[in-house]
């Protein structure tokens, strides 16, 4: 196996069986030393079974140092790297997050033996962030964070703001009645944090009216913060969703030929109606006999479909499931994946969108409804043809 | 009564007053079955109504294996299940959600029977997902969530890494000061998701200083998690409403000649702005002497008019109402629905936006008033014809 | 003064001194009715201030007593309500939520004479709810929360379900370790509920680790269920705020004769850019000096523009503020209005989009600008005269 | 230095190292003041570092009386001051938010020495609110808040009432089991803000059933309170965001003589798609060999892009980066500044609706693209032609 294919069979996104099967492992062993990590820290199972836990956590230790090692020797397989020499690709994947990360993994293993001391198994909770790689929503996640971070910023200051003044307050007004949990303005802020982050210990509670008084308006403000906060991230969170998911379906949209033929000018528009699934090989797709609210274009791979007495195959570029879009009857053929399939789903909602914007578009769509049905069923289709009358504007 | 009806009769949206009969028993049936299983776990009550618990709940037994027989029976009648033999269909009835539901929902009765134990009545805490079918919104929330899925396992990753990372520093931290609350991670764990939900119990607080500043800091981290689980909901809810309601309307649009005459091409757009609204016969949709603050079309059904001395009626396709919205003075007429009416509502602020796009639809509604009126009340409608001269485009 | 204007002067968005003073002295009237309420709940200060107490509650009552007198005299004076009889407006007064609510308001004072009483004191939590009229945005609200209905109504019922599935569970599993806080399902109950609200007061904990793990969850649950509520009243608050805020703007737009020539076929998107502000006489709407980022159209009243040596007057229709928006100097002159005046707002934003899309409303403010002006300052325009330049469409 | 220099040295965003030094040295001292006055209030330390804590004190007072006399000084330095005499742009500045913040902040220092009393270093807490003037995230959130004045405010009403009555309620409820804790109806409204803002200190909470049932209501309140809190800030936060970014972004694609030329109805909407970046001297803008997602266009300053064997420098209104845009292949030179500079970027996504909205654009930036590329790599941009066929309508 060469370094390329190695390099692809270790990234997060890759599919194929082996490339499953790593994953599968990983994220075991991942789970299996936090686990370890957990229970070994409870006094009464360590003492039973404490030669089993340290037993899996050097399995598990060896697991990530074979892991290490694999990735460091297939990191000049990365794209792009082929113009380097391999050392420097290397140097260039260690210092990068995830090989940081992936070298700090093989620490808890190396510590125990350099060491000998069982503490090492606490360092298996850097093994958690190993998960990290395999979440490709955190990653939209920080981009909201960050596009928002100035507001953020804000409310974060006058978060802190609030908390000080209000927690030097508290100090004057119940220093006097409770000299232990208000004592100072540092104890003051640990009554403060807890109070306006609506947690409430209850440990430190104000005595006095006035200082009640304040403790109410500190959880009110409380509320408002988070309010706030979760006024800033719906905005920035919505907004990374759309651009994310706008972006990959116009890449598939545009390699479509059917949607090539008409012009570069609409394709961002159409982008934003289609949604692309991706489905294995023998996957079904659409069933005989079920309700229909969607259609199907196939961006890449083959279906076929079981219109008895034949089979049809479909490939790139072809659409299917139109018919019980158009009819409102159930699914008349099923569907299954002959290939590992990327299709573009168009759900009735945005059909009849299309249908407004673009009735050229439709009127392709129900022409070759109207051919695949035949005369025969004409009578389904006309049913509802008002939807299909595209008006004057043809 | 034959399957089909049967099965129209059970179906959560019926409508009918047997139907609603049906409903009102099952509802009150659920909560009368939560309701004993509540109060029969109080030790006092059931020493003194021990029996009559048991009497209830043997009655609710038996009204939900009967319901589970009727459904079973009348499970042919499903549409599109004629074409199946008729055990077949019930066999897919009794695989579906609903149908494992329904007879899960025979067991408490049944178990009780068998093992003779009082114990069974608790598992009548299943009845109350018996709503959950009831419930049409429960499923666009979970679409909505759905839709999510990834972010909001981005989200929950994101929580459980600084969960775990919290409490095992934390217990690092606290393990000497509080060898009980903090002497291991799960035990540290429980401290940290009582935090960081912001639940707050106060059952386990830390004492040392950096001990609180960890905690200060989980506690933000939470009202961040709480913030991004808001944030990803609320656009994907809101988008998944918009969906839900465009395509009923347009459904009904679509079905209107008098929309049928402006072409496909704008029902989507119309369809944006009209909201539908059922109404039983005999119900008042309009008062005379009321501020009119929108119009209506009528998608099915008949209303009449009661414009003194003569009655006027008026079928699907018509509208009426439109007077009040053009000239601000309250309705002239009372309108009563004859027999079960679905009506499209435009309001005015929808009306408005209306004569912004199409010009020419509302110069329809306007010269439908103006006929109305008669020429005695040119003056009414004149006095805001600024707001009716359509412009130089027209 | 007729029934009529003293209708006017009670309703709660009257402007006038008298409607002022009348709804400042009821405001004062109902905070202090409540403070009387509650400090004469406090034993130590009715011993002592007691009698006082009384007579101000005494007061109060007869206050609320002739108010209701007084509206009730007034009821006929309503708009529309001259087509019927005084005495059946009156009664469709005190029926209405308004008039109920006032009839309880003097309910306090005449339970404490007839009963004699000091409980009576009590009853003047109602006066409270007096405040409700004069909080026009509580109606948007409670229309966003009934638009939602439905949705709320699904979070509702999930919260519910997992509720009592939770405290169910949480009584098996905690029964055995904690008899007394977990010995039925409805004091689970109470655990359930102050762990799923997050309130967390900590009198009931769970004691054994799996009760803890479910407890954990249900914790998350309460998050998300805050999470999707915050969702679902964002969407359906922000759309309703929006329709208010356009509908309000049209009405005065389509008034104004300069926005008449442009046909009603965009004022509805010109309403959206603009926003309507109420001004007393004597108010300064424009400051020499400060900076300018907005102009205004007068929809109804006169300002006054003092332009050395002389001072300029203009009326409904006329606009003014142009100049400092479009050269970015600070404002030339100082604009007081000498009647009570709404004006419509430009804000430098809107007025870039309002370049974009009707450059010929634009070009109509720039050349007014450009003639106030005259040619001296033609060089100041001039720097910003890209920003003008509305391309090759004119 | 001249008054306006110094007054452009003192402003928040001023830009230039000596600006940056002393902000960052005003920062430190707010920073060591806050740690002052929190430290000083804890008995053990300061009895050990008494004397240095008083030191600290009074050089940081030191500090911020300078500050107050240097803007004093710089006042009449502000732009459109030179109109008016030095004194009365004092005065001015004096009477300001700013001003009158500054003249605080020299109090705690004259209090010290004119009192000789150690509690004024209490007092430095004033110093942390002159942070709030280098936060102008801050200012937006004022505005939006602001512009939800009236509905955050209605919610309040509705808080305030449901407080009010749930808290007379619990203490008619209670009163008998705990005359303790609910005793007074202001002693249950402790009980009602600590349950309905959810913070659940669980000092008080109520034992009998109907009033665990109310605070179970109480509790849900709470979230819904905050629900709609979120909601509301979450709309007008995000308008407010989108209002500023688009006003800045316009000002500066106004200047730009690329964009000059398509004239200003399009300015508005090409300004929503672009970001501004602001890059120092020497920053690195785009890398050789890194994925290349967007492109820039030079608002201001100039650039120097490292192709092979030479160097081009490229100024205002052109732009670069749009090879890697088209291609897909990484970036094939590295850009630096050779000024500061103001980018204009246009992400891919933007990039995608631009050519969909507007070809003509889109074009220009192909050819260019083009003839940069030469002949050569003719075949690498004709791989994604379809992406750059702009369809029928060119």
């Amino acid at each position: 196996m060469n370094r390329s294919r190695l390099y692809d069979l270790l990234r997060p996104g890759a599919s194929g069986s082996s490339a499953r099967i790593f994953r599968a492992m990983h994220h075991a062993m991942v789970a299996a030393g936090v686990t370890v990590m957990l229970v070994d820290t409870v006094e009464a199972w360590r003492q039973v079974y404490g030669v089993l836990f340290e037993n899996v956590f050097h399995l598990i230790s060896a697991f990530f140092v074979a892991e290490f090692a694999v990735r460091l020797v297939a990191a000049p397989g990365a794209p792009g790297a082929e113009l380097r020499p391999a050392w420097r690709a290397r140097l260039a994947w260690i210092v990068s997050a995830g090989g940081l990360l992936d070298f700090l993994g093989t620490l808890p293993g190396l510590l125990n033996l350099v060491f000998e001391t069982r503490d090492a198994i606490l360092f298996g909770l850097i093994w958690v962030f190993k998960l990290v790689r395999y979440a490709p929503g955190l990653l939209r996640l920080r981009r909201a964070i960050g596009n928002a971070r100035q507001a953020l910023l804000s409310v974060l200051l006058g978060f802190l703001v609030v908390l000080l003044a209000a927690s030097s307050l508290e100090y004057l007004i119940e220093r006097g009645a409770q000299p232990d949990a208000f004592g100072s303005i540092p104890a003051a802020l640990w009554w403060g944090i807890v109070t306006m982050t609506n947690a409430g210990y209850g440990d430190t509670v104000p005595h006095t009216i006035p200082g009640r008084m304040l403790a109410g308006v500190v959880m009110v403000c409380g509320i408002v913060t988070l309010a706030l906060s979760a006024g800033i991230l719906a905005t920035g969170f919505a907004q990374e969703m759309r651009r994310h998911a706008f972006l990959r379906t116009w890449n598939i949209v545009a390699e479509v030929p059917f949607f090539q033929t008409i012009g570069a000018s609409i394709i961002a528009e159409v982008a934003r109606l289609l949604r692309p699934r991706d489905y294995q090989a023998g996957a079904v797709i659409v069933r005989r006999g079920e309700a229909g609210d969607c259609m199907y274009f196939i961006a890449s791979g083959e279906v076929e479909i079981d219109v008895k007495p034949e089979r049809l195959r479909l490939g790139a570029g072809e659409f299917f499931g139109e018919i019980a879009l158009l009819t409102g009857a159930p699914r008349i053929a099923t569907v299954v994946a002959t290939q590992p399939c990327t299709l573009l789903r168009l759900d009735i909602v945005e059909f009849r969108e299309l249908m407004g914007r673009h009735p050229e578009l439709a009127r392709v769509i129900y022409d070759a409804a109207h051919e695949r049905l035949g005369a025969s069923s004409d009578k389904q289709l006309r049913h509802h043809d008002v939807a299909l009358d595209f008006g004057p504007s043809l």
